[in-house]
């Protein structure tokens, strides 16, 4: 359960309708999921919120299916049931394997063991780390 | 500082040593970062993390550069500061860009971003996510 | 489902009815929620727990509603659904609006969105931000 | 020491020294911190990082201090030692006492404490909080 | 609902099938539990994963209840809710009391609370605390 | 540097004294850490923390080095650099072994792996789990 209702097309204010359009027209897809059905009672939040993250998960530098892989690490790490379901299904439709998928947990997993160990022993950064480049 | 002493070489047990000359020839540079170091006095906690390491970063389904962005990812989530600073080095070292590097920092962020978001109110996962695959 | 059995009423040991007895009180309400259900199997971390959270959340410097905004979104960062359920509804009933409840959620979701990003690249503090006022 | 290099403002693109520009008007101050020096080799991250915070943090529903208190409930909670000096900084620049901080800590803290009491527990959400506003 | 199938015995490979038999020879149980099944998409994530949490967890300098009720703690700190109750109830199969649980609660609870007590008033590490044993 | 200053004991008010002295006495040592000087700003959060602490650590169900180590493990999972080095060093203080610190390390390591792993596959707790007890 929601702490706040998820509003249906048919309860949208224009200003969250016109964002909902832009979701569908990006996407391709009548399908708006729950999250923008939740965000959708503030229509500011609802568009930069859906703004930043169309723009950013656009393919770049880095191509669409890397940048769902690290999206779904972090939702991981963060425990974000809902983030992991959403961008776990994202990544498979931009082509992630099921291969990939457990290569993923186990990069993961790993991060996650060394970075506690690293913690509990408070290793000092190296030097040769801290070169920074341009 | 460190919680324990970081070893030197000349400090290091037979079978700790034998770790090292494996992260050695398998890395391809006679330096070993601080993070082995501090591992070396248990040398089967060593051996364990080291292997574990070594084999799930290996090129697989997904590229090394890709699990290094994985890794990046997950260590800036846990906020761990030693594991930031050595995976960005490695990232580089396999060829990240600084382009792709900001590019990875903003879709940490927006996934940090709609995570919190989600979790805030507590979002339901969609029925369309739950399809499992085989 | 719980890790331990949620005690009713019935149940209570007299050190932990008496806990009850104040929670009731103290809320002007019968009704205590499960939280405190789950901590009556040991009531002297019942009493303690309860004692904290009731003193720590009186009006002093910061009225009540704005220290329940601040609990919410602790709650979100920690990932604790319990938490973010139980104490946005507290938030409620202490005066929050809906409109405020949008904008706790931007606020938390801009938050770490920059937390991660100043993480990542792990910038330096400001001398700036070093003067420590008495 | 950062991943990257802070850009001075010699060093800014034009389309940087454009945000910077309105970072110093709408702060009316010459000071730009670390921050955004960072972030500068990136001018749309940049931007829309800027844009993004200047508007959830501009006083809406609630007051520019209020949002403050919750950023750095944030911060800590995210162990961001950047974040908690900057924004600690920011909220006593827009008025928070250092008796307000200490309760802030003092709500942080029992938050912290009970939330993972929750968790640990697995406590179900009261029935009593599932009713949902419109 | 789980992201990927949870396999049947029946639908196992041979080399999770292996793995399978020593986790119920370990263990002197027919039961595996759904993390193994998870995890039997990919059998070399598999025995590691499995190597590694039985070597780690077998009676060594701490004995094994110990070891389960750190294993619960970081369970709690990192909000696993699959983690709290396998490991709350193997800790309880390796002889933790409901007395010893309540108290692993209230430190747990404890450490919560001051770890973000000192992480928001950015205590220095004393002097006394960086002496290192060798 | 801390975002308070930390209280010499010159400075102490009467209320933080007394709390001083109680920490002195029940600790059979001068010392007194910083934390206790960055709270001495708040009286009553000093003596709640304090006399919390005190209580949750005394030997009780569980022995003081276990609850040590339990303390320990939260700290480290949580990042908190202050919390790692001086539970660390209260640990030691309570009798851990180096040897015992490496096994505590490893344990938090796979923790933290499986955990977030059964996240990120979202693993459903098994029904044998939930068979919860008097």
């Amino acid at each position: 359960m929601a702490t706040v209702r998820l509003l249906s097309d048919a309860e949208l204010s224009p200003a969250a309708a016109e964002v909902f359009a832009d979701i569908r027209a990006t996407r391709k897809t009548p399908f708006v999921n729950n999250f923008w059905r939740a965000l959708a009672h503030d229509p500011v939040l609802l568009k930069r919120t859906w703004e930043g993250a169309r723009d950013v998960m656009a393919p770049g530098h880095l191509d669409a299916k890397t940048k769902e892989l690290i999206y779904v690490a972090v939702s991981i790490a963060h425990g974000c049931e809902y983030c992991v379901h959403s961008h776990t299904a994202a990544a498979r439709a931009k082509g992630m394997t099921e291969a990939e998928l457990m290569e993923l947990v186990a990069v993961v997993g790993m991060a996650a063991e060394t970075n506690r160990i690293a913690t509990a022993l408070q290793v000092p950064v190296d030097a040769a780390f801290q070169v920074v480049t341009r």
